[in-house]
């Protein structure tokens, strides 16, 4: 018995890790479609969304039924309970890849944002995927080390985000407001995705020392 | 053993309607500072937030405690997991709220948005308000027959939210920039809280009924 509860938990942390590399994938491509006004890969993207979701809630029926019939306790429990909130915050960094890669479908054959603001987005990107590759790397070695790197990123991140709104509202910025639109959408689109990531960090920090010790 | 376990059961539920009430009052409050550039209205829900945050871990708390120490089956995990997993929700729809009153005094003495744009925020705040006084009921009673309100307001409040896109969109819209963004920022601040909402609705449907019967 105890060495199926095992191979269970083994399982959910397996598929986590699993969803987390298609976030990785989302975010890769709807980033690329949208600083190259990649209408196919955009599409690509939105249609793979739905297969995150799926294994979200595979994982989280999984994740129930382990409470329900195996009742853990201590880390085992703090284990699947973390996997439960984990889930919610890999699904939304998918669905916000899924946001971006709407906006380069939604202003196909039109680049999203002016080549003036691109390199600014460029660096928020560069940091999203720092965070998600560190989210994969704590997720299968729970080596907190990774945490620090992913907190420093999501700073870098509010900075880039407030750059852009900064430039937006500077005399310099001369484009219709449908750009505007769509550049402060992708901005807080690539905010949220980091937050999430610094969300997931916590959970994993809370399973492996039982303290939330990183700020949200 | 099993009256203290009902005891903290109805107490995870309680509580759960205690934070959906701070939320009510949030959303009032900061969709008031934002269409009427009250300041200090604007800070006191900005203030009020942490309360929201703190009351929703020690919900959490509660809740694995639950776990590690009744082991909870059936109905009563279920409605364990649900109380993790709305409790976030409510807590994003307070953080919602919060970033609408942090528009509202970033721009004051100033309008958060033009007079020409109001009506339809208006609208749109007004599907949130009864979005969340629903989700208190169903909280409360565990009448699935508020789902559906909940569902029609949100099917509102997109319409509402690409209303203001083809609004900003227009020939006739000639504000600033920064009137874009603020805009921009506030529409999906205001449609993301009716979505959680929604999510709320889905998990409490879950409670009752085992299914997840309405789409998110």
């Amino acid at each position: 018995m105890r060495k199926v509860f095992q191979a269970e938990l083994q399982q959910v942390g397996e598929e986590m890790v699993q969803i987390a590399t298609l976030v990785e994938e989302a975010l890769a491509n709807a980033s690329h479609s949208f600083l190259n006004a990649d209408v196919q890969e955009a599409e690509e993207v939105i249609s793979n969304d739905a297969r995150i979701d799926f294994l979200q809630n595979q994982l989280d029926e999984r994740s129930i039924d382990i409470l329900a019939l195996q009742s853990p306790v201590a880390s085992d429990l703090r284990m699947i309970v973390g996997a439960l909130r984990m889930s919610s915050s890999l699904e939304r960094m998918g669905d916000l890849a899924r946001h971006v890669a709407q906006i380069a479908r939604m202003r196909f054959p039109d680049h999203a944002v002016p080549a003036s603001i691109e390199p600014v987005f460029e660096e928020m990107i560069e940091h999203d995927k720092i965070i998600i590759a560190k989210v994969i790397e704590l997720l299968e070695t729970r080596n907190l080390e990774h945490v620090d790197a992913i907190s420093r990123s999501k700073v870098r991140i509010n900075e880039l985000h407030r750059k852009v709104f900064d430039i937006l509202a500077s005399d310099e910025w001369q484009e219709t407001a449908q750009v505007t639109v769509d550049a402060t959408l992708a901005s807080r689109y690539l905010e949220r995705f980091g937050d999430h990531g610094v969300s997931v960090a916590r959970k994993v920090t809370y399973l492996v020392t039982g303290d939330w010790n990183i700020s949200s």
